[in-house]
């Protein structure tokens, strides 16, 4: 048997492919068994699932294999799914198998937080993952499809987008674009075809600078978008949305981005949580368990005014370098380094040649914020592929 | 008020735009008023349908703009839905205005036949038009997407197609191929996804020669499609079918290929029918209306041992030329011709570089059948728009 350290790192999202490159360089010879487990064998670019989402860019490109990522000599990869995390037997059930650890990373993404609007489970489609834009984008055509069928049920051509925060405004930025393809492609009458965006928050985009929210509305308003802000959805149907004050907007696509909570693996596991994160320690760690780390979706962090931060690429990716250099520190009994997190700005694009973005304490709009966007989307790629990776996927930039 | 005679054209199908081609040639200038009606502003290559059903390609392919085939100096056209044919007042009621005639070609095409078979005509699609194969081609990518997100829901990936006959075993060829590329492009295992051909007649191809449907069966058989000869629908549900002894097979995809019936507004027009066609006399007349041609799926013409023609896009072809000149020698006061099919052949297409064919007096099979198929279709381009047709639509072929 060995007696070296087995750190096991659950998801290959952002907070976990970080920590996997970072161990996998930091690491030396024999110094830890490193395990990551993902559903798929790839990892997705969560940020840029919006496109291939609405069609307007193939999901090819907003994935990587993980083979591709890790250097398999360093890091072992166990495809499968996550059924249950046992702390106190330090173990994890995968659906074929079990792994034992001695630290633990808990990167796996968080779920749709549907705040108990009924119907909403059920009947809406959230942008989350390769399989799930699939599936929106499947969706969509269908609908264009049908009603060449049907010329009266106007309702497959109506788009409900439940909530105006970053997903839900990228989204509808792309969709909004491919509206005038689809059109064309299935000859279709562009003023049959609408799409609402409903917002139960007295704003677009929550928190952002309200000048930029104010340009990005009207870029979208331009493209034909209906805001429905400061009204809640009340229910979903298999006929579309009830809002507000029980108005129906009848539709056969409704996608929700209202908001992300906390895998349900996290409270399971009987971890203490707020809508099913947990508050971490200064260094990542699940209060009570010092050999196990959150990143991500899964994790709350506060910020100096003691509100948490949202869930962001950006964030986990922090994370994920100052997990993997704790781990390393742990096992080497040296100091652990506190978590802070640096906001370098956020960028949200609108469709073609149109963005909105904060960076470097400036505003940023049209096509120079939406250089900024492709910018950080291709250093993401460096950073997790190297230049291999930008040549191979950055051309759809 | 013009004393020239009036000739509408209802339908631009083989038989339709066969018969305006001809007129637009041999009427001159001021000798008749020729206007031809169509649901759509483009006529479609029906017998190339079935490869945009699967997917195989691009719905644009399998249609031509009607003003790129008829010169509008010489022949109005009207986009319209015919809602009534009135022989009695001498009109045709469209959805949106009355056009008045003195002779009168129906070229409106036949609906699918359901036998009576409940279920069908609510939950089966058909092979028939753009749309109608828009519709399939999108349902068959939805299905995958699904899939993707309800693995346990094997069903969306079982694809039946009831109907052995031309349409049908051409589409099963052309969904065969796509299979392989649908499951890459959404990481489905090629083992998941089965074809069912459902026939209730003894035999795939009924009156073909039996060497040749014996070839095109074993072909099918090893691109993975399951036959079900001398086995009927009884019913088809929101489930899938139940055939047989009332075995249920699961699908959410049920493509009806099983038969042609002619048009509702044939038998409302008043005209003696069976199933929905006319026997039209030796010059393509209706009886006892010298002034009305009927032409393809609705007309019923005779063979020498008094079996019916199979509708097909050949005989409506050759229906259309002996109208036109009918059309011409009816006002000029000339002896009509009579009608006599002549039997160029027929190739049916397996899929990719597969077919077979009697033409000739011969039998063809594999890639020998495989370029007559395409040498017939560029043919037709050929009649129908010449050269310029031929170089823009004959790419695909």
């Amino acid at each position: 048997m060995s007696s070296i350290p087995k750190i096991v790192i659950l998801g290959a999202g952002y907070g976990g492919v970080l920590t996997s490159l970072r161990l996998q360089k930091e690491l030396n010879y024999n110094e830890a068994d490193v395990t990551l487990v993902n559903k798929h064998d790839y990892h997705y670019i969560t940020t840029h699932l919006h496109m291939p989402a609405a069609g307007t860019d193939n999901p090819e490109n907003s994935r990587v294999n993980i083979s591709k990522l890790i250097d398999e000599f360093k890091i072992d990869f166990v495809k499968s799914t996550v059924v249950q995390i046992r702390p106190q037997d330090r173990k994890v059930i995968l659906e074929d198998g079990t792994l034992s650890y001695d630290y633990l990373v808990i990167g796996l993404g968080g779920e749709p937080e549907t705040f108990g609007i009924p119907g909403l489970a059920e009947h809406a489609m959230n942008i989350r993952s390769i399989n799930s834009v699939r599936l929106i984008r499947e969706h969509i055509e269908y609908q264009f499809a049908r009603f060449k069928r049907e010329p009266s049920r106007t309702d497959y051509l109506t788009f409900i987008i439940g909530g105006a925060g970053f997903t839900g405004i990228e989204f509808i930025g792309e969709l909004a674009d491919r509206i005038p393809e689809l059109c064309k492609q299935f000859d279709v009458d562009p003023q049959l075809v609408k799409i609402y965006n409903v917002e139960a928050a007295p704003t677009a985009l929550p928190g952002f600078d309200p000048e930029l929210v104010q340009y990005a509305m009207e870029v979208l308003k331009n493209k034909g978008v209906t805001f429905r802000i400061g009204t809640a959805i009340k229910e979903c149907t298999p006929d579309g949305v009830i809002v507000g004050d029980g108005e129906e907007i009848k539709s056969q696509t409704v996608i929700w981005t209202g908001g992300v909570r906390g895998n349900r693996l996290i409270e399971e596991a009987g971890f203490e949580t707020m809508r099913g994160r947990v508050k971490v320690d200064e260094f990542l760690r699940v209060p009570g368990h010092e050999n196990i780390y959150i990143l991500g979706d899964n994790s709350l962090v506060f910020n100096p005014e003691g509100r948490p931060y949202p869930p962001t690429a950006q964030i986990a990716m922090q994370q994920g370098v100052v997990c993997a250099n704790n781990l390393v520190s742990s096992i080497r009994n040296q100091p652990l380094k506190n978590f802070v997190f640096s906001n370098k700005g956020s960028v949200a694009s609108l469709g073609k040649g149109e963005a909105i973005g904060l960076a470097f304490g400036r505003k940023y709009k049209g096509r120079v914020a939406s250089w900024l966007k492709k910018l950080i989307d291709i250093r993401y790629l460096f950073i997790i592929g190297g230049i291999p990776l930008v040549l191979k996927k950055g051309k759809f930039l």
